[in-house]
């Protein structure tokens, strides 16, 4: 070991936090992401309609059917996904340059995506680096409480997504940590913790 | 999995943090512990006497050599090591109790101690919710002023320390987490939140 520990180079970590749709992701996330300016976010791609005040490279890439088929055929995306119908995808040049200057990334995406993500980064330096974070509500009751107080969606739309949350809640075993999405600051200090924590692992040294 | 996740039960952390002598273990310690009311400090016991203000029971349960052989005989000890002429153990009551009813304990030892103590917990539930934090100096030379410009000890024993230090410093690739203790107050942060971190990990469920 060199004697002087602050010349060492840390590994970029990618922190990927995924769980059902309505557990809070994005809430939890975004405080994160204002107290660590220097935590780059990814932006996905994704074919579906941008909600109001969404904008495009913000939230998401929003492209065409077309145009997201061709970035597939491209290899430009690390991994994608359908999900209730629209495609998603984390292109590779929203995570890729900023591990590589050492840099952490925040990855916002669905529990399809995330199993993806993480095969393809399986065996790499960064896939040792990476953590995957599981943000669940604290029980299916209230996801629906949730669900239906944003009043955005048909009840077949809601049914769906409960049915979707419930097949993606048994895999929670997959991920490195948990955080119960039940008061959403703590979440988000818990989130903030994983990813301060992240950067002390011996692994992120070399 | 249970739908309602809150009734989940979570094993409670060992959080053990070593570190060569002088790396500031106990400053980084103590802001943890007076943040988290919760988390339970595992007293040592110790042969060497007590520096002016420490108390017995707070620091340090201060014994005599015979009186710590006892208890190396009764087994009362998870590790006990001898560390410049004076023999410090960790007492199994200042640490299994507390785990068992699902508490966090700090356990703040020696090098040789930690190595023991990850040996005695491997296999089991604990050990695998056990995590092992090293904290060094930013340098050996800066180990070297500090430890000078505490003016408690001779020369020779402050020679025995920094090469006992160089020692330690080698095996820092056995932890789990590196938190160099440059500006304390950051290094208490990254201890923190190692220990939210911690209790977020999947395998501290059941």
């Amino acid at each position: 070991m060199d004697s002087n520990i602050m010349q060492w180079r840390r590994v970029g970590t990618a922190m990927v936090v995924t769980g059902p749709s309505g557990a809070g992701k994005s809430t939890v996330c975004k405080p994160v992401l204002t107290s660590e300016p220097d935590l780059h976010f990814a932006v996905s791609c994704t074919t579906r309609t941008p909600r109001p005040g969404e904008q495009n490279g913000v939230e998401y890439f929003f492209l065409s059917q077309d145009e997201f088929k061709t970035r597939i055929q491209a290899n430009a995306f690390f991994e994608y996904a359908e999900v209730h119908g629209h495609f998603y995808g984390t292109p590779r040049n929203e995570v890729e340059p900023f591990l590589a200057e050492g840099r952490d990334v925040l990855l916002d995406i669905d529990v399809q995506g995330a199993r993806q993500f993480r095969q393809r980064i399986a065996g790499t330096a960064a896939g040792q680096a990476a953590v995957f974070v599981f943000i669940a509500p604290p029980s299916l009751a209230i996801l629906e409480q949730r669900l239906r107080s944003r009043q955005t969606e048909s009840e077949a739309s809601l049914q769906r997504r409960l049915a979707d949350a419930r097949d993606e809640m048994t895999a929670w075993r997959e991920y490195d940590y948990l955080v119960v999405n039940d008061q959403a600051e703590t979440a988000t200090e818990q989130l903030h913790a994983i990813l301060i924590a992240s950067r002390c692992r011996i692994c992120q040294w070399e």
